[in-house]
């Protein structure tokens, strides 16, 4: 029997980690949207420009993670 | 007897990590849009189609997650 | 005698930080429910159905992370 | 039967790490603009133009990790 | 087979968390900045004077952890 048998690799720990500051910024722009909307619901459309701005930001840093995970070794 | 014994996948504790950031941003979005119907109900309408939007940004970084856990060695 | 005696598995860490995220996400979407419930009763039913369809939606990044525990070696 | 079997690079973790802090607060700067955008339309300009230097700074730090992920051995 | 590979550097995780707290910290400065254009545009000059203060010193805790990555070794 093996005394000690685990798999797999660290580059899936540094996406889970990519992962965590995106999902939180990128959730709390789209919920300020939503608090946006239910204060002042004529000024949507400028909201959500502004939220695709900060969503595309944000977001990359996590899609870079998904690269940098297949190109380091 | 096996002085150390320890199995399993470093990529079960990537998926870990990978959950714990979308997991409270959705959390985030929906309890905004709830809050935003005790304020103001008629505008639910508005701020659900703005969740699904934050919704479907948000948790695509987990699902990514899944098939990473399984693509990386 | 062994000096250094560690059983168990990988998974069961990485199921432990999976269930981290969706705890906190589900609990502030029913914690707003009753936030807004205190606030306007009348508004409860659309409140509710908004949280269960948040509380689907985030729970599932556990569940999923169940089945991992059991399919990643 | 390998003993041991973790692929993968330290560097990708440091790049998770990295990017944890950018992401919140690049989603916080943005935040702000789509809550002052509820509070008072009008301002919009000004607090973009302030936006954009607060995320140059905040995102440099993640762009420089992906650079430092590379360099460093 | 190589039982163990993993490759890369210790002093890159060190740099992933020297800019957690700086990101964060110049987040929250440039987001005060926006706030506060919110409720009184006629007061941003000198907030944002205050702001670049607040953003030097901080940016430098990350700045010096570029730098010590490569030095210590």
């Amino acid at each position: 029997m093996t005394p000690l048998e685990i798999a797999g690799s660290m580059n899936m720990l540094g996406y889970g980690l990519a992962t965590l500051g995106p999902a939180i910024g990128v959730g709390w722009i789209f919920a300020s949207v939503i608090n946006g909307t239910a204060r002042q619901p004529e000024a949507r459309g400028a909201m959500m420009s502004t939220a695709f701005i900060g969503f595309a930001v944000v977001e990359a840093l996590a899609i870079i993670g998904i690269a940098l995970a297949f190109v380091l070794q």
